[in-house]
């Protein structure tokens, strides 16, 4: 499906890289150019109508984007970025650096202008920092066949004309209007009765998580973004909502495996940024690690007694942690995804105790037979009671701290396998040697 | 956001409840519907038109969808069932049991027959089974006033006409022809200047997680499916493959916590299913465990001697086994995502190297002084040359054991955190007591 030339390597005949750069899919072409040195991905974009130029420069990577700018003269800069899209627009203006931004700005006409400086104003990951400024919009008093001619007036400058709104004088949101229904109606009909007039709509401030989530719950084209007097202010389309669902998810992966979140791509990541990413959570488990040493040194002498007891130590502690990841990692997915909310806390803790019962209950049966062929009956029974516990403790550790977390507004993320397995570690230890003293010092 | 009456109880007003059933967004009432008895669902539902009638219904659960299929009417079923998008209908269809399914299929029109039958046949999680045959055709030899004439008389049937598709006598995908590009042309433009002739594409058995991401990069409304004659035979919608993805990465968030993966929603999921998919992986663990045990069970002189070594087992294999997590983490979800393919593994092994000994040398010297305090600079070697290793150890797993299952053809999100820190955790011991041996006995 990939449409890159791999197989035309640069010194391949002039002509099969014109058929290239002329009709390749603009996505194709952003990455094939990418990969090139920036002099000669210039020299190719500049060979292209300026409209396929600004397609194809705002389906560069951002970085790329950024680099290639300061090679471009500026007016051919200015035309580009004229010739954007809205929101690719905005999210270019944002990575450069002050002095580009004002030397930009100041090459640019003032609509374009003022449209790049308002998105840009909006803050990150939010409706306002994803939404585009490219919409259209019809007034309440057309009629189906007039909205047409407007919408084939706008249709040029608009990447989405399938969905339109209906804004009053004030440009407040009244309703929105399939393409569909104006296709199929008689040239008469009133738009007011074709629109949806209560349509979903997001805030400048809504979390982008949310806003994706509204558009994969409705099956939105797009959806709308007003202000607190329920102004449109611009719209988020289907398709930057998947990428943000996309990277969203990439996140909680991130975060689950104790990594601090980070947006590159893992191919181009440098050995310093991933250093720093992973050392902060690897350095603080290691601390919370050391409750479980502590809990160690109490009981040295009953190692030295029964030193069989440390055979059983790796297992226990990582069933324990095993429970719980799964528990965590299954309850942070669905707190993310909406499938549970904080209210479900109860009714899912019940049924925690139940599963891990039975896993716990099933998992000592395993390891009891080992423990009496390694130490007898007393051992058997220590490590079999302790596995019920600690897969007990796993799980319910696992399963609570994501509520935790929520309740006091920190991101249920954080609840990760890791921190996870080393809480119930060090409650796995006390119980272990605790369970043991009393088994085996009767 | 949400247009659930929970503010209207059933007891409220007629009144109340006739506007919520008639203006409620269909995907809100669905869900509202699902909440109540069946008997009661279906009684509000029957009172519907029958193409909103169709809409809700589609949008129920599918599990609600069968259960309220018992209660209704045949015939009303039949129609219900003729007047869903194609895709639902399918969908529905597979869910039933075979005397149902021949039922159902006895009652429907031969056309809605052989559709459903068609679209069932091919394989879960493929393009086949996603799909819709709802989409508009054109043919080649039209302009764009006959095409918009065409599309009009399709649309009603049709919920997708914003992107059409051209084919030949045969069938055969010619090209597809954006709406947009009808609107804006004159009348007599032939649609072969319109169209878009080599339009990416899916065959009827490419795996739905990559229609998710063709669709994704390409930004597409929706994705044609042909056979291997390059027929087409269906279209996958943009929704539908944002549906796909956030299940994909719920399957992998299952899979990497040890999790064997499931779809209900966590909330409904039963204590035996919950235990069926959480049993197996724990209990292949503890046998996995056992060599960590068989490690310790070797060195129990040595654990005799030096008591205090007991002190940092925790800590050193949660280390390692935290330190594999992240690896393994970061590159399943890239390797998912497709940000890293399997020749990039060379790269990536030398990279995690430098960030594993980063992270390994930090990490050893802040346990250094903790051996230090608990038994002097012997116990501070063995323990900060052992967290080094680990650690080195740990990430090298962790990252090479996703590429190793890939190429296998097993999936690499297998390699969760947990496996990698039972597989470190026996390596680990080895290398801690050896360590432990050779530097104390000197």
């Amino acid at each position: 499906m990939s449409r890159s030339p791999t197989s035309h390597p640069r010194d391949a005949s002039d002509e099969a890289l014109r058929t290239f750069l002329a009709s390749a899919h603009r996505v194709d072409l952003a990455l094939w150019l990418s990969q090139l040195p920036r002099d000669e991905a210039w020299q190719h974009l500049s060979g292209l109508e300026l409209s396929r130029q600004a397609m194809v420069f705002e389906n560069l990577p951002l970085d790329v984007q950024v680099a290639m700018a300061r090679k471009v003269p500026r007016q051919s800069l200015a035309r580009i970025v004229h010739a954007m899209d809205a929101d690719g627009r905005a999210d270019f203006y944002k990575r450069l650096s002050p002095g580009e931004q004002d030397r930009l700005a100041g090459d640019l006409e003032p609509e374009d202008r003022d449209d790049v400086l308002r998105l840009s104003t909006y803050a990150e990951e939010c409706a306002g920092a994803i939404m585009t400024s490219d919409y259209a919009t019809l007034d309440a008093d057309m009629t189906a066949e007039r909205a047409l001619a407007e919408l084939r007036r706008q249709a040029p400058g608009t990447e989405t004309i399938y969905r339109s709104y209906v804004v009053d004088r004030d440009h407040r949101l009244m309703g929105s209007v399939r393409l569909h229904a104006l296709i199929l109606s008689a040239d008469d009909t009133p738009i007011t009765d074709l629109m949806e007039s209560a349509p979903v709509s997001v805030a400048l401030d809504t979390d982008q998580e949310d806003v994706g989530k509204l558009i994969a719950h409705y099956d939105l084209l797009a959806i709308p973004v007003v202000d607190s007097d329920g102004r449109l202010m611009g719209i988020v389309t289907h398709d930057d909502a998947a990428d943000v669902m996309q990277a969203e998810a990439t996140e909680d992966f991130q975060k689950i495996s104790i990594v601090l979140p980070f947006t590159q791509n893992l191919l181009q990541a440098g050995i310093g940024m991933l250093y720093s990413r992973r050392i902060v959570w690897l350095t603080l488990l290691v601390f919370g690690n050391l409750f479980s040493g502590a809990g160690i040194a109490y009981f040295e002498d009953m190692i030295l007694a029964y030193v069989s007891l440390v055979f059983f130590l790796p297992l226990l502690i990582d069933s324990s942690g095993n429970a719980g990841s799964q528990s965590a990692t299954l309850m942070v997915r669905a707190l993310a995804t909406g499938d549970v909310a904080l209210k479900d806390w109860r009714d899912l803790i019940l049924r925690e105790l139940a599963v891990a019962a039975a896993l716990g209950g099933t998992m000592a049966a395993v390891v009891f037979p080992v423990g009496a062929w390694r130490g007898g009956v007393d051992i058997a029974l220590t490590v079999g009671l302790t596995m019920f516990a600690v897969v007990m403790i796993g799980s319910l550790v696992g399963m609570s701290l994501p509520f935790l977390l929520s309740r006091l507004r920190l991101d249920p993320a954080t609840a990760s396998g890791p921190l996870v397995t080393t809480i119930s570690d060090a409650t796995g230890v006390l119980v272990y040697f605790s369970i043991a003293t009393l088994i085996l010092s009767l």
